[in-house]
């Protein structure tokens, strides 16, 4: 954007489509990074990732144990298949993100909405998903994908997570 | 692109790289939305994705019913690995996008070629996953990531997913 | 990015989030190829991803044989949980690449480095990752995600892989 006439805030356009634990980190951790240097930060929460607004799920997102081998500790899917191994997986890497010192999600979104970022309820897969207005963290913005596009069409940075 | 001296068409760029329904479903959607707002729009298809450009496979895109921890009804690893539980999770899937009015793979791809939506289909992945260009539906184009690149390139938007 | 007033080159502003061999492959092929351009490429490693850039690890990238109902070779969850089976689908993907002619994820690594490609290695998720600086290939910069915008925000195209 060097062709910019005149200093605006810059922008920062993400798509959450994750609901895992490991996967609602990174946005979120982008968002917050963007909105401590000045940028605007608009977080659109579409299929999975729309657990991450959800008021009583997010506070318990988890961690596959299974499915995905670059885990920092390797555990045999067969292993990982068992009872059990899900919650021993979503224990271990919480206590890896307090270590690093990183706020738990439910702070991620209070810091978010704080810092006045804009977060967007994707509507069509809401019904999809089986959430509900009520469901949600106070301060989300129920829109459709057109919205979003309309909000990153004019961000500096948009990705999808 | 505020800095636009004359009006021209928005454009996605979006990457296509899942070949599960639940994967399919967001980059169509999009492709969609931004069609409907009078965006250009292309999509390259690669590696998994792929799979959405088959014209057989991609009527049978599957959900994987374990590995992912925010399936809306929550299946233990060792029942998710139990022959059957693909198919279970699939026909549960599309239950949900036909409730939400969504439409198919299929019926979404029709809608992309309509819109004049490009669809790229990735050379270099395709023999590491073994389809052919006969395999893939009409109105795709055989191209290399360099094409992809110049394309997003010019793009208002552009999105991995 | 029409408005440019003169020309300058193209970056390529990339994340890398995966540690699975299917998962490294996107963020390389595409650097390689924007760098073969002519383009600027930069490339986050965050998360799993950060084992790309791990001098021993990144050898033994692995592809996970349940999750995925995408697989071209399709295996029953079941199946694909019993001992062996991740070394079995990872040998299979490395055939694949071979014969597709793909270098292998160190040698595109020596690619990337010689095309001057700016290799960040994300310093918050280092330690939850447990990655300390010895772990990493030359060339590589420890950077939190503000220098990744930073970079980002001058892009052509930013993706998240």
């Amino acid at each position: 954007m060097a062709a910019q006439a005149k200093p605006r805030r810059r922008r920062l356009a993400l798509v959450a489509s994750r609901g895992s634990l490991d996967g609602a980190y990174p946005p979120l951790i982008l968002a917050a990074t963007a909105a401590s240097l000045g940028w605007e930060v608009g977080i659109f929460f579409t299929f999975y990732g729309l657990d991450i607004l959800h008021k009583k799920r997010h506070k318990k997102l988890k961690v596959a144990p299974i499915g995905n081998p670059a885990m920092p500790v390797a555990i045999p899917n067969l292993v990982g298949a068992l009872p059990g191994m899900t919650a021993a997986a979503t224990t271990m890497m919480r206590r890896w993100m307090k270590r690093a010192n990183l706020p738990t999600i439910p702070q991620f979104l209070d810091m978010a909405r704080e810092s006045g970022a804009r977060l967007f309820a994707c509507s069509t897969t809401m019904g999809v998903m089986g959430i509900r207005e009520a469901d949600l963290v106070p301060g989300a913005d129920i829109a459709g994908a057109a919205a979003f596009l309309d909000f990153a069409a004019e961000a500096d940075v948009s990705l999808f997570v």
